[in-house]
This record gives C-alpha cells, sequence and structure tokens, in this order.
C-alpha cells in the first residue's frame, strides 16, 4: 500500500543503504547527481518518511503521547488542543490516545508506548485514584498531568482550586449574602475537596456556617446540576446564592432555578467554575471563575518537552484564577 | 529509555532474532523451556512489543488514523469517541491527528501515513473545500469521511441534511406559523445548501416563500447565533419563528430573544439541529433535530474497517434524523 524505500532505491538505480541515508538527511553519502536522483524518484513515487523505521534508528519518535479523558468535556478538549499546538509549534506530534469509558487505562497507556513516544501528557481527571494508571505510568518515560495520578510522583500542572473556592465565597459575601448553597462535584475528587476548603474558610473567616443541609453533591452534568438544585431548595428554601462547581451544572441549576419561578438573581444568584465558551451566553449570563484551560494545555506541553529535553522541572505548577463577573450574581 | 528486544535476548541468553520470534507469536522456533525464559526476561524487564518495527515486519500497524477538526466542538468530539470505541471493539487502535486552526492538514496527513496507519477517517466539516486535504488524501490507502473532500473520491457517510430542513419547516408550519426565519451557517458549505433546499422546498409546498431578509447567515458559534438574531429581527420584526442550523447557535438565539424582551416560545418559536447534551437544559428547553453523531462515528469506522479487510463499501450511506419536540416550540 506505501511506496517502500526499495522502491525508491530500485528506481532510482542505488542500493537501499544509500537511499535511506541520503532520504534521513546523510548527503555526504553519495554524490550531489546521485542525491538528485534519490530525491527525484522519492518525489515521482509519492514516498513518505517511515516514523516508525526512523524511530527504530533513534530508539525513540519525535512524538508526545496524550492520554486523555472524555474529548466531550470542553475542559478536556481545550487542554488537549493547547498542549497539541505547543508541541506542533516546536516540531513535535502528538498522538492522542482515549481512556473514556470502556477504553481500559491500562491498554491506553501501552498503545502509546508501544508507538514509542517520547512522554507522556495525562488529562484524565476522572482517572485520579486509578491505582492501575499510576502503575502504567510508573517507569522511565517522562510524564506531565493536569491532574493527581495515584501513587504519586508525577508533576502536576494545574490551577489554584482553593483560590476558585475563596473567590467565589468572596463575591458572594461582597454582595451581602449571608444564606449562600453549593452544588459540588463528586466528593471523593481532590478537585472538589480544594474548592470546598476555599470556600468555606472564607465563609468561616466572614463569621458564616456552611451547615450540611446546604451542600449537595453532582456528577458534573448539566443533568445533575438541575436535580441537586431542587434537592439544595428543597432542604433550605432561604439559600439567596449557589456556588456550583462547574459551568455544565451551572446551567442546570439556572434551568431549575426557573423552574422554581424564581427571578435571577433578585431571587438566587449563581457562580460557577471554568468559564466554558457558552457561559456568556446563558440568560441570564452566567458569572463564574475562569480556569486557564489553554494556558494548562500548553504549559504541560512546554514542560514535558522541557523534561524530555533533560531540563529539570517542578513538581507543582499551579495557575491563576480569575472571577469573571456577568449578570448572574448581585445583591440578594 | 525503552527496554529493547536486545536486552531481553542477553537477560535470555537467546539470540535476538530467537527472542523476537518467540516474542512475536512464532512459538516453534524454540524449545518449550527456551520459551519460557525468554517469556519471563520480557516481563523481568518490562519489555514492550514495539508497535513501529512490528509495523515494518508487517508493511502496516493495526491502526487507523482519525483527522479531527476542533476537539470543541461537541459533534466532532462524539463523533472521534464514538469512532475510536468501535475501533476498539475489534482489536484496532486509532491515533488522532487535529487539523483545527494553525495546524495545517497536509502535514497532518502526513503525520498519519508516516505511522503508517491501515486507513483514514477524516472528521473536517471545515476543510470540505481545501484542495490540499483532497491531495493529500488521494491514493491507495483507505479513507472513509464524514464531510466532502475536495475533488471527491472518498466514501462518504453522514446524515441526512435535506431530511432536517424538511423536518424543522413542517413542524412549524403545523403549529400554525407562517413568517418563519432562519440562521444558516456559512453559505459555502454543503450541510448549509442542503438543509436550506429542504427547508425551502417544504415553506414553498405550504405555499410560503422564504424571501432574502428572512435568512442571516453566521459562523456556527453563540456569539454568531446572537448577532444574526438581532439582524435578523431588525430586518424583519413579524416573524414567529426562527429554525437555526446547530444548537450551539440557538444557544445564542435564545439569549438575543430574550433580550428583545420576547416571550419563549408564545412570541417566538425556535427549532435547532444537533440535539447536544445541553439542549434539554436551555430555558426554554430546545426543540432540534437530532443528528446521530455517535451512529455516525460508530458506522464510519465499521465501514474503514471493512474496506481495510478488501471488502467492497457503499460511496455514501446517510443515517436518517430526527425531531426532537421540547419547549422552544408552540403555535404562534
Amino acid at each position: 500500500m506505501y511506496v517502500s524505500l526499495k522502491d525508491v532505491a530500485a528506481r532510482a538505480g542505488v542500493s537501499f543503504q544509500t537511499a535511506s541515508k541520503v532520504l534521513n538527511g546523510h548527503s555526504r553519502v553519495a554524490s550531489p547527481s546521485t542525491r538528485e536522483r534519490i530525491l527525484r524518484a522519492a518525489a515521482d513515487l509519492g514516498y513518505v518518511p517511515n516514523a516508525m523505521a526512523r524511530g527504530l534508528v533513534r530508539q525513540a519518535s519525535v512524538t508526545i503521547g496524550v492520554l486523555a479523558d472524555d474529548f466531550s468535556d470542553q475542559a478536556v478538549s481545550q487542554f488537549v488542543l493547547a498542549a497539541q499546538r505547543a508541541a506542533a509549534s516546536r516540531g513535535h506530534g502528538a498522538l492522542i490516545s482515549s481512556v473514556h469509558a470502556d477504553i481500559d487505562a491500562e491498554l491506553a497507556v501501552r498503545k502509546l508506548l508501544e508507538y514509542r513516544v517520547d512522554g507522556i501528557l495525562v488529562a484524565a481527571p476522572s482517572l485520579e485514584d486509578e491505582p492501575s494508571l499510576g502503575a502504567a505510568l510508573r517507569g522511565p518515560l517522562p510524564v506531565v498531568s493536569i491532574n493527581r495520578i495515584h501513587g504519586g510522583g508525577v508533576p502536576l500542572i494545574g490551577s489554584d482550586h482553593a483560590m476558585t473556592g475563596t473567590l467565589a465565597a468572596e463575591h458572594l459575601l461582597g454582595l451581602g449574602h449571608q444564606r449562600i448553597g453549593t452544588v459540588i462535584g463528586p466528593r471523593g475528587r481532590q478537585v472538589v475537596q480544594r474548592r470546598m476548603r476555599g470556600f468555606r474558610e472564607a465563609l468561616r473567616a466572614a463569621g458564616q456556617p456552611l451547615p450540611e443541609r446546604r451542600i449537595v453533591e453532582a456528577d458534573w452534568t448539566y443533568d445533575g446540576g438541575w436535580s441537586a438544585t431542587h434537592r439544595l431548595l428543597d432542604s433550605d428554601p432561604t439559600i439567596t446564592a449557589v456556588f456550583v462547581h462547574n459551568d455544565v451544572m451551572a446551567m442546570g441549576v439556572l434551568k431549575a432555578l426557573h423552574e422554581r419561578g424564581l427571578r435571577l438573581p433578585a431571587d438566587c444568584s449563581v457562580v460557577g467554575c471554568d468559564d466554558l465558551s457558552f457561559a456568556g451566553y446563558l440568560v441570564p449570563a452566567l458569572t463564574t471563575v475562569r480556569i486557564p484551560f489553554e494556558e494548562t494545555g500548553e504549559r504541560a506541553a512546554t514542560l514535558l518537552l522541557d523534561r524530555i529535553g533533560g531540563k529539570r522541572i517542578p513538581a507543582r505548577d499551579l495557575l491563576p484564577v480569575e472571577l469573571v463577573v456577568r449578570e448572574s450574581t448581585s445583591s440578594p
């Protein structure tokens, strides 16, 4: 199916070795006229260099592997795209392997190793507690991750989750809210615990409690945010504001508040996290804490390439987050 | 960095050739005890088979290449994920190469060819008119696409775009609407022209015109849908319904209609296309034409694998679409 080096050599009337060396950039092995004949034969036949053969020669390809969760998660897709661009701008390719749902983490890592990638970027927050992923990534290959990896030892590039919780709380407190609820992600997840800590401490510093009845757990989805909000209002109908752990759930929260007949933001303020591209187009436009997904992807790829190049990189690098105020928050 | 076959052979005390053959499944070249020694050495050292070396032996890897547009487009990410799953369920891996933005189409294809993929799946609707992509894909390698490829000749797996326009028009006509506007995607795109044709013909069959002032073009984005709606209402304030060419723009359309102070759906009905995961959580929940992205990805991967296996596949395979009625449409 593919034109081989052998075909090129035959067409140019030279040995396989000579054709191989010339096409791999060792020009001095042949006279200028032979060199030209080989290059012309390659062009005529539509020869494409074989990355696998070159990989064998160099013992490693010039490619980074990306191990990614569900792409339909905008946070993951933005990260992967940015990482890919950063690699491309330094002349490196990226192979993406997906670990979502029925695709096994160990197998996905193995696939990347079989292709002899130079290093692996991990963007798989849903697998932070998965021992098999931690085990599969243990080894001599450089790895950088945007989420915790079970067993530790992998440099972490991310954002300041505690600060996210703090910013949301301080914004709502500053508007005068005194009964604030929260729709959180799964309690076991690091990001959830850190956001909760920042949020709770800011409330405590302002002399406000955060009773359990004002905390409801959901699963990051539209539907999870929607049903959590109905549970939250059933358990404490007096709340005047909600901090939601991602923008996707926040869309479900707004929907549920509309269904309850509340005027937004007059009757209930909402703050999200992420600042996904739709945040400004919700009704009302969503106030949210911006997580720098693109910058994180770019930074992670750059650090991985540095690491592959033999440089030391920090064990932990947290990028700043910022509050984006729109229409979904006001005084109670 | 990687343990080589040479290391395994040395540890087992056998020749490179023997170790290679045993680890590639040719068990008869060695005695059972030698075989066991080689397998144990490989396990002890953490040897990972080299897909590139095996590729050279077989002249092709067991991997399909996926050439994908912007992953942050939910339609593309759903398609890619489904294709990847379908390949995995038949024991094949997938390498994804992205052609979004500053990543060149020709280079992205070349990367896949360099890895000696067995075939290529294309999900790059924004590049349907790109001659360089058409040229790069011309050749002996099996290719299947979900969008038109410049120059033709590539089997197309997609959905029935004309039917999408027809279903939207018939639903709105059935509710009694007589002045219907539309927010379309870029006019040059095939999908836009086909949806327009189905939509226009259904209106004409009902004795209704579609004057130019009721058609506005946008760029598939939230913001594009939002500003197009303001232009549409400026050019014809009498419309009572809007057909929008994707759900992302429809979110911007709803936002603009809210800003105009219209009650939805009483003052203006909206029909989208796609049925993305957020459609049911908009306010009001969006009536839309469901495009079967996952089924398309699965079908495309299956047909590509059939084609790689030497089977004949259809030049064109359009999956059916269906109307999903929610809250954003009613009688005028």
